[in-house]
């Protein structure tokens, strides 16, 4: 085939598809390690489900603004693909999961924990930090019929166990539970699309202020009276045992004592559950997922940097599958929504690229001769698990070490006659520019040694 | 929201697109563990492009049975996703590693060493073994103008390694030269599309016999006449030294000979590499990739299932990215279509599924007094590398080990107050039924010992 006849295409990157260099993808995946590590260091199992569900699936629940969202596949050719129509790509994994527990509910064992972590898709408006395709990694812990309230007691710990893991950072956890602030509401009278308004202007504060809040309040009735309660109580936060001091001392109705319990649970149990009490706080004013979550709800924002708003958020939901089963199934669950957090910690410096490499030692081939050595030594090498690339082109050595620097290997590895002969075998450390001659069969435990 | 005003829509699977179930997950996600820690031993770095790529660029190649099988986006509703139809999923990892090379041509460094784990889609017709959704695993050493056929030796070192790894039983890597059948053919005097008929009826031996290469021979001008020389090179296959052997006493023109003596050098290095000549043999009948390969090919089958067919193949390419960039990039690469061989070897019973938990220990709370207890040992655990999990609903002990068994945990620690109190605690070997009391610091240490 004669290039010059091709009709080429110039690549070019889809608005909102992110697609990372080497280097970057290097340090998502380690992101991603650790993320998966901690989940399963707490016993949540790993389950996938295809990329596509049934509309009618994806649609059971409604929700104007998501179906906007959703991709549906086709055919590319017309004559082709007809029974696609019916499938779309999953928006979330939640419904998924739903599904999943639907679907399968005989054989799986309750309480049911999973974690999943698989692309999802929004057809977005592209803009600024908004992707069309990105990484999710959800768990959740899912009952049948009833859940202990300490699985919400436990989460924490788990997202805990994630951002130290991750280390990007001082971290802050805020809890609170739906019940306070909806059951406060029910006791002033208000109903439930008032009381709806009014958390949805609670939410908008941090951005806003208070002025949304206080203009709606105005418009109802009893609105003006409650003013200053509302606005003491959605803007209480801080440490746990003073924001539960000040619950304890309101006279909120039963719902609401009942939210003030299920949060002091929460916090009670943190100090066994190992989590630090620099990373937890009590935050009334959060709202997240208002028609979905009934009891705990949790953010996490990073303290040094407020501007990336909550990295990790959930709750507690009391009905998990209704829509697909005739069964209450409870459950807990957080998500983090990696691509856009990856994205961030990326622009604003907190995580940087490093090596394009996962292979840290790269076996030169300054001398043909020595060809099949140089094979086995990086045979060697692997076998003691050492990652290890061998430079095959030809090049003078120069151009191999500028190789070695510009991939990010830690160590070159030079064969060279004089030490073969004499069974030794010289590294060069590539950052400290320094170079040593050691005998062939401790290469290894050298090379090891110094990458701990 | 009342439950019973719900409608309903039962679940059901979506024929190809494979779910499985947790503990089947669990062995899936344990072999792409194995197999990525494989290919980052030879240095191959991960990249993960977009599940879609622009039209254009799917179809640049063209081919009208893969046009067929592709998945395009549409947005769910009329009046979005517009812009979606310019797009549609991947249905290899080729042309996407294609499309990254030409965009980012300039920001990769060369020899470019990449895998690629990820899902594609095909809109395969539904049937036995064909999915419409299967994750590939794939590496590819591309250079930049030339690379050397030390990458095509080294490939066989990365397919062993991730077999050895595996551990499905006894396999062989058969490998041949593109250059030997058709420079042979050539040699014969048979044209490019005489040559290709050959070929592919030479791909039909192992399923349908000789008859239709001899047809096919039959039909053309001096096929009759070289049929039996074309017969004995397309079943010559073997230990490598006697095939080379034979190949090199074989007149077969300029390009058979150059193809025969890469195939030399391949199978020349792999005592360096490590590969053990249990696991490798040529076999120049493997035809695989006709408008693709031009050098060196690869298929892997297992000794013990060759009804499994190759479940590893792949080769050395002139060109991977002319469609997109005015540049020679020859490069070699393999593929595993881990779905298809995941569902096989469960089918075969070829790997068992076993745990559906990644946690080998359950805590167990048989008294609620010791709540703080559990949770404490299990933060002790967790602190030490153990998975655990914790069980938070109210059941008697009975129910708890039920629970532990048929999750497959391994161990039960089984937190007891007359135990407790003397700093003692009990834990249970759930395999062999043992029970051990240790003292509660030593907790850790015992389980880590015997996780082993």
């Amino acid at each position: 085939m004669c290039a010059d006849r091709i009709n080429r295409v110039t690549p070019s990157p889809i608005s909102g598809f992110p697609e990372w260099t080497p280097a970057e993808r290097l340090v998502e995946q380690n992101m991603l390690d650790r993320i998966r590590a901690s989940f399963e260091r707490f016993g949540f199992s790993p389950i996938e489900t295809p990329a596509v569900e049934r509309n009618a699936i994806l649609t059971a629940k409604g929700g104007e603004e998501t179906e906007r969202q959703i991709y549906s596949l086709t055919g590319l050719h017309p004559q082709s693909g007809e029974d696609a129509r019916d499938y779309s790509l999953h928006f979330d994994l939640t419904v998924p999961l739903a599904r999943y527990v639907a679907q399968h509910n005989n054989n799986l064992v309750f309480p049911f924990r999973r974690y999943q972590i698989q692309k999802v898709w929004r057809g977005e408006r592209p803009q600024h930090g908004r992707f069309r395709e990105f990484t999710q990694c959800d768990i959740d812990i899912v009952g049948d019929g009833k859940l202990s309230l300490m699985a919400d007691a436990e989460i924490p710990a788990v997202i805990s166990t994630v951002f130290n893991s991750l280390d990007i950072g001082d971290f802050t956890i805020r809890i609170s539970n739906r019940k306070i602030l909806t059951g406060y509401l029910e006791h002033l009278g208000f109903d439930e699309s008032e009381a709806s308004a009014i958390l949805r202007d609670a939410d908008k504060i941090e951005r806003q202020g208070t002025g949304p809040l206080l203009r709606t309040l105005e418009s109802l009735p009893n609105g003006k009276a409650t003013q200053d309660d509302i606005l003491a109580l959605v803007q209480l936060s801080g440490n746990p045992a003073d924001v539960l001091h000040s619950l304890n001392s309101t006279d909120g109705g039963e719902r609401f004592r009942t939210g003030v319990g299920e949060l002091d649970a929460v916090f009670e149990y943190a100090g066994a559950f190992g989590i630090s009490d620099e990373n937890i706080s009590a935050d009334i004013g959060i709202v997240r997922g208002l028609d979905y979550y009934t009891g705990t709800i949790y953010e996490t924002r990073l303290d040094d940097h407020p501007q990336l708003g909550s990295i990790c958020s959930g709750g507690r939901y009391d009905d998990l599958a209704s829509y697909f089963i005739r069964k209450a199934m409870p459950g807990v669950g957080i998500s983090i929504g990696l691509t856009r957090l990856f994205s961030q910690l990326l622009q604003a410096g907190i995580v940087e690229t490093g090596s394009a490499s996962v292979a840290q030692v790269l076996v030169t081939t300054p001398d043909d001769s020595l060809l099949v050595t140089a094979i086995e030594l990086a045979s060697a090498l692997r076998a003691a698990d050492v990652n290890t690339e061998v430079f095959f082109e030809q090049a003078r050595l120069g151009r191999q070490l500028r190789y070695a620097s510009r991939k990010g290997f830690k160590f070159a590895v030079l064969p060279l006659p004089e030490d073969i002969e004499r069974d030794h075998i010289k590294f060069r450390d590539l950052d400290a520019g320094e170079e040593y001659v050691v005998p062939t069969a401790e290469l290894a435990a050298h090379l090891t040694q110094r990458l701990v």
